[in-house]
């Protein structure tokens, strides 16, 4: 038999046999079954020997065998800010309209969940699994889809390597629309805070205020680029620390609408007025965007359907489809409103 | 055999057993433990027999007989604002604490979950229910009660005459606190905005307010106080209503956070300066109430820590412990930012 691709394989051809397994791992055929599906009667070293043997020669149960339960799982990064939850939203309109409940998982800040995150997935068996703002390791994918369960990443935060469906949004263009709209103003001291330099798409949106700039022959001053989590207080530090260069930037592109409200607060530390003395785009079009004063200039990510086109491509996936399309990016949008103004110097 | 509350019998003492509700029924008794475990491979006509007969005549299933998955169901009204997500957390919290995971369900902002959620939830069989700003129906408090499987009400919206457990916030506390800090600073015209009036939190703030308002000999001007949900487009409209009054109020009382933003908007758009003009109170202590200008005083409600309580009472009842306390109302406090100051007038 030639080697083919997992990916292209049908379950029915699969060159991985449960007594292939059995034989590798040392153990009976029966309990490699028992592993795969779930069963808590086998020991934890024996489990690990044999999730070791799948994950390192593969093995794909066809879709016929499945016995998913009715669940979708969606794992996030950090619980924060409404963010989280215009995503969590998208995914419960997929979930209902699929009679399915939601489980959901934190990771308390970490971009690859723990070992006891994906025991419970292969026991709970869900139809499929959503990763947000984070990955999961080679062998937790390999655990996965080992048991067809499928996996789809939303906003991918590193190199897309591997061939985990995902789904984005057009951050590099948000970058460059961003950017534009300070230059057209006439800004050219336009600072920028990206997010933290691993994840990809704060990466993205710092490539499009370049090419902006580059576009508009305004040099880049590397001191007006900054890194920060993208959290308020990130915004309060980082903008102060932009505020307080010799020479300040007349507009700062902050990496998400939160460190936008943090660059509000250094802005108000330093008596400045927004948009006549400093103006301010954000990125995510929150809620809060319109709360504030002055309501918030920034580029809108279209969350909420971004995790419905998750959901939906996993519950695809789920059923045995092959999707033409599985990495998606969804459009971003500038929305104009009051921070941002001609430069008064 | 006399006849023993539900709520006091042990499991081992029912008086309703599967034969009486099979007899009652008019089926076979392992078709009522079908029904019971959750099987599919019961009629839907029989099934909704069966439990008609459990809902009308009682049956507490022994704990021994349980055998719960390691979920963690949680209900809310609606998803709305980081409101939802401060309560997420403290689920998340006490789920990894307790190795559960979390089902996240949403009514798109009805009080009362539909059929197909507590089909589901039968089906699933969590270790514990929390209801948020949400209740059950009678009959849906009976199924879950019927399996063992614990309810908690987070801050709940109804009059408590069930015997539920519950975990709020001391509203009126609360309520009397923001009006108490307001007629300290010289107010004397002060606006309340109520959540929806069928809501019993947002009637216990309003009766705070009418007891601070009386406690200071100042009488309540019934066209100072409004109803509205707990969005911010509510503050707009009843901050507007309320300013433009004959006699407008020199501080609002507001019923959240997000209807306090509310009326900074009306009050931007009146040109009246916060806290010069019109001094604001809201509710809840959301992390946006930091990052507002200026800085929302508001009480303090522990959303978290709420939460938690409500997971770790859920857990307790559902290890058959009988906790001294099912009603528990967590502390507010005033905190004061820059929002309130001194009626100019």
């Amino acid at each position: 038999m030639t080697s083919i691709p997992t990916t292209q394989r049908s379950g029915s051809d699969r060159p991985t046999t449960i007594a292939h397994i059995a034989a590798q791992a040392g153990v009976s055929a029966p309990t490699v079954s028992k592993v795969i599906n779930g069963r808590s009667d086998v020991s934890l070293e024996t489990r690990q020997r044999v999730e070791a043997v799948i994950r390192e020669h593969g093995y794909e149960r066809s879709h016929r065998s499945v016995r998913s339960a009715p669940l979708i799982e969606v794992i996030f990064h950090e619980l924060e800010s409404d963010w989280a939850l215009e995503i969590i939203k998208g995914v419960e309109q997929v979930a209902r309209e699929n009679d399915l409940a939601v489980v959901l998982s934190e990771m308390q800040g970490r971009r690859t969940p723990g070992r006891s995150w994906i025991d419970g997935v292969l026991a709970r068996r869900p139809t499929g699994v959503i990763a947000v703002l984070s990955d999961l390791s080679d062998g937790q994918r390999a655990l996965l889809k080992s048991r067809n369960i499928p996996l789809v990443v939303v906003d991918p935060t590193g190199e897309p390597l591997h061939d985990t469906p995902s789904i984005g949004a057009t951050n590099w263009s948000g970058g460059l629309a961003a950017t534009r709209h300070l230059l057209g103003l006439g800004h050219r001291r336009i600072g920028v805070i990206g997010g933290p330099e691993s994840v990809l798409c704060s990466r993205a949106r710092l490539d499009g205020y370049r090419a902006a700039m580059d576009e508009a022959d305004v040099p880049v001053d590397a001191d007006l680029i900054r890194y920060g989590n993208f959290h308020v207080q990130e915004g309060i530090t980082e903008g102060r620390a932009l505020l307080r260069l010799p020479d300040p930037p007349t507009a700062i592109f902050a990496g998400n609408d939160l460190q936008a409200l943090g660059v509000y607060q250094a802005a108000r530390e330093a008596r400045l007025h927004i948009p006549e003395d400093l103006s301010v785009v954000g990125f995510d079009d929150l809620p809060v965007a319109t709360w504030v004063s002055p309501p918030l200039t920034t580029i809108s990510q279209p969350l909420v359907q971004m995790a419905v086109a998750g959901a939906r491509l996993a519950l695809r996936l789920a059923r045995g489809e092959h999707p033409s399309q599985t990495r998606v990016e969804l459009a971003t949008e500038l929305v104009i409103r009051e921070s941002t103004a001609a430069p008064s110097r």
